[in-house]
């Protein structure tokens, strides 16, 4: 008897969907660096120490994914480069950065403490990824969390 | 003038450290299936269609890693298997899955809506992962946050 999960045809599923976009490790990193403040290509490749076509490769991709947009821009007596901006979209996925940076932190600690320190900018106090459900329960642990099947999760025959 | 960013060394940043660990496509589906509950090597392969060899490295890897153990197990009446179970390491990646979802949700709508419902086990309400403060304040989006130094930010020379 096959597993449950072995009924369903998964090929729709958001997660693989979402790694489609940003599934290996330099286009999230890219995406830290534009939450960090960075814009422009050679920045981007100091920052990170990635290879020039691999980074132009990437920031081609994310950019085409509507998570970059890019411009082009002037600074006074320089030539024109282009800079590249997190759009809504990309500015979306800080949850999804902060929850394996948490991760990482709980289960990989840093030897000498945290490098990011993610705070509220109103209060200043810090800032967490959790899981809560749409009548106030916070802090779910995942075994708190069941996965059920959605709306558009098709059994396979 | 560099951007500010240039002045920090972020060779120990947490989210590289999770990526190095689960920062490829096939890692986090493979996690994903194990949250659906499989366990088998023939059921994480028939499930997301991956190489054999490609599986057997990513599951050697993540075991490594903490994020699975490997038992022998035996039905009755079969040979002896190997079985993957998340460890709490590897639970504990669920809200990056699910911000990962959600993100993909919103932004890459898929047609049929989502293959996967996250629920709250205690009341039955959907799941959502969120951004929080230590005082409480709540949904915070990205714009809300600021991303400052930890601890173990060093600066460059």
């Amino acid at each position: 008897m096959p597993a449950e999960r072995l009924r369903y045809d998964l090929s729709d599923c958001s997660i693989a969907r979402a790694l489609e976009l940003v599934g290996e490790k330099w286009s999230l990193l890219i995406v830290r660096e534009a939450f960090y403040g960075l814009r422009r290509f050679d920045e981007f490749a100091q920052a990170l120490g990635v290879g020039r076509a691999v980074l132009a490769q990437r920031l081609k991709s994310l950019t085409a994914a509507g998570v970059f947009e890019s411009a082009r821009y002037r600074r006074p007596g320089q030539r024109a480069r282009a800079e590249y901006r997190l759009t809504d979209k990309g500015r979306a996925l800080l949850p999804a950065l902060l929850a394996l940076s948490q991760w990482a932190e709980r289960w990989e600690p840093p030897a000498r403490g945290p490098v990011l320190a993610p705070a509220h900018a109103g209060c200043g106090r810090p800032v967490s990824v959790t899981l809560a459900c749409d009548v106030g329960h916070e802090d779910l642990a995942a075994g708190d969390v069941a996965l059920l099947p959605g709306p558009g999760a098709r059994r396979l025959a």
